[in-house]
């Protein structure tokens, strides 16, 4: 018997018949002779109906008062769902943020959960009860009511799992799983059956979402298995857990890539100290997170800085930019948009030597030029044309071999 | 300077340009130098919305999640009102029932509030923060939410009124206050401008749906003034208040009816004392309130006995009613949903005979029998066919000079 923490998605419960359906799932694990802690997300839609109706009353909605109406759209969730366990014959009962309780700190819409109180949990498992929570919601303390961002129910559900030591944690989504690619764009993109924490943080940060990274960092943390698998099928997921040595046999584990960038370049920056600083602080105090950054040291004392940022921050970070070029002296400013990133991420890439040069020779061998390149312990990005994307993906997952997976 | 807590039904704010326009007048009245405290209903025909939602995935929804799942009507409203607020540049901050906190008992969706704690409202008014209050809910000691049945938003604004000793409770609704009867069958039905509890209470038991009657009862034990006014106008609405000498000169304020009403007779009971007992506990044991009960001696020891239920609960009461007769020996039972009850109301009564007398005048002047009567000291109802409803209204309405007021 197992203590099993089962997170469904907005697609999961997006009708009536789906949350009914997602109930019998959930009795049949029960009945298996399972705990089951159940955490739900809004129905699909829901979220953004509301946030919808709160920009028509003020277009920068009040924070505190946005989490107050957003939450509304698990408590929906959370309260049919339970219904439907009931109408079964199965004891549930809903829990809201506040009730369990999930304490956060007060950073509304985008709280961070500090402490799980899981005694009542516990009782009504012990009482053979399912409990059903709000995912993305909690509660701070001044009895705020908080919501933790886009994706937060897959946080709230592994910070439960850890609060109540489950032996994994399930998260139920509308794929089968992590893939080693999109296989929109690649047919032939295999499901993998066991991924480590860090790769999953690289897919994830790098545009495979599937899950919310900030679930996978606390797993990471408290070495809680989580297990992605569709809520449609009863096919075995993707299992994302502590790395071991299997793993390392592998060079890469998958290729992702990102079109939501843009590239801006100063040309004939003096090179003095404290220059990068001038240039970046202006940039983060906007609030705009800069991603590669690649300094070319030029003839005599000038140098050459280019760096990404995220497509919609494009323009705002280019003003600034064009100011700071001219306080500082340097002679032009340039950027554009057509670019993306294609990444590969393998933790087999730490004790192997030349992955990221058989990366470049695929993209060179198709007559793809890389305009930037960032490496890290287990993952190279390349920069290239954007509409070089699907073509460099491809190659790169053939030339990896992961369709053979 | 005043303190006013102001209740806004679902009508008032049914649209996004509602809210907006409730917004503006609770700000004109902050502005006008008032302390001001909103309690809102859900956006209209949401909780109807909700309520079939639930019975889709059960038919009898249970009572704790569907007030889990009720609550959230209230939830949007408030945080779209204060929104709608701070978008003015007025502070607001909207509370739920946990959150300021209502305390009810357990009895879900159909709870009774047992106490306030105003703190947190005290001291959102003396920081010039306009409260918003989540109407229609509450929550337990065992931090479970709770509904307090429809039109409970009533209650839970005079129950705020009380808890904070405000000078006046106003009820916006969509018209323009408690009219002498309804203005659909009797165009010339005037309003009124002040009225007793008592009255009040006579009036909205008896289908005057302008205020939940409960609310007027809480109002009534701590003397709470109601204001009973339209939110699409500026104009003074109805004042209900304690029982003064003017009103006392009024013979009657008030004619209504009801259709709700199915009448049930037993004939030639045997006349033996505990008969009633036998006939009624069932009844009462089924959950059907008995309104009026006429008992008339016939010859020898045997009596008949006639009852109204309400409609909905007609069928039930005869087969009930039918078993028991055979049980004691009565001879047959006959029932009828073709009736309706006309009532007059008014303090003035108490102090004045003949008003019953004259209302059977009146009735039988327009050739209206008279199928039952039930007196009380404020009211004297009388139970006639139905085809006769609107044409008796309008009769009594008349007769006792109302339209003149």
């Amino acid at each position: 018997m197992a203590l099993i923490v089962q997170k469904y998605g907005g697609t999961s419960v997006g009708s009536l018949q789906r949350i009914k359906r997602v109930a019998e799932r959930v009795i049949k694990t029960k009945e298996a002779g399972n705990d089951v802690v159940v955490v739900l997300s809004a129905m699909a839609g829901e979220t953004n109906r509301l946030i919808s109706l709160a920009k028509e009353i003020q277009p920068h909605p009040d924070p505190r008062e946005l989490d107050v109406l957003m939450a509304t759209g698990e408590q929906v969730s959370i309260a049919l769902f339970s219904m439907a366990c009931i109408e079964r014959g199965v004891e549930a009962r809903s829990f809201l943020g506040f009730q369990v309780p999930i304490e956060t700190d007060s950073a509304h819409t985008k709280a961070r959960i500090e402490n799980i109180k899981a005694e009542k949990l516990k009782q009504a498992l012990a009482s053979g009860i399912i409990p059903v929570i709000a995912g993305f919601q909690g509660v701070t303390e001044g009895e705020n009511i908080t919501t933790l961002g886009r994706g937060g129910s897959d946080t709230t559900a592994v910070a439960l799992a850890v609060a109540l030591g489950a032996d994994v944690c399930e998260i139920y989504t509308d794929v089968e799983g992590v893939f080693t690619t999109d296989p929109n764009i690649c047919p032939k993109a295999k499901k993998i059956d066991k991924i480590s924490y860090e790769e999953m943080l690289e897919m994830a940060s790098l545009g495979a979402k599937v899950l919310e990274i900030r679930s996978v960092e606390f797993a990471m943390r408290y070495g809680m298995p989580i297990h992605v698998r569709s809520s449609f099928t009863d096919a075995p997921g993707t299992m994302v857990v502590e790395e071991d040595e299997s793993m390392e046999s592998i060079l890469v584990s998958g290729v992702t890539y990102s079109k939501n960038e843009a590239r801006i370049t100063i040309n004939k920056v003096p090179d003095r100290p404290g220059i990068a600083s001038k240039i970046f602080t202006p940039i983060s105090d906007a609030n705009i997170v800069v991603d590669m950054i690649i300094q070319n040291t030029r003839e005599g004392d000038l140098t050459d800085m280019t760096f990404t940022v995220p497509k919609p921050d494009y323009e705002t970070a280019l003003d600034i930019v064009k100011r700071v070029a001219k306080e500082i002296g340097a002679e032009k400013v340039q950027g554009d948009t057509d670019i993306s990133k294609v990444s590969i991420i393998g933790v087999g890439m730490r004790n192997h030597a030349g992955v990221a040069s058989k990366m470049f020779e695929i993209l060179a061998n198709h007559g793809i030029n890389i305009l930037m390149i960032s490496t890290s312990e287990i993952k190279v990005s390349c920069v290239i044309d954007e509409k070089y994307t699907e073509l460099a993906v491809r190659a790169l997952h053939e030339g990896f071999g992961l369709e053979e997976r």
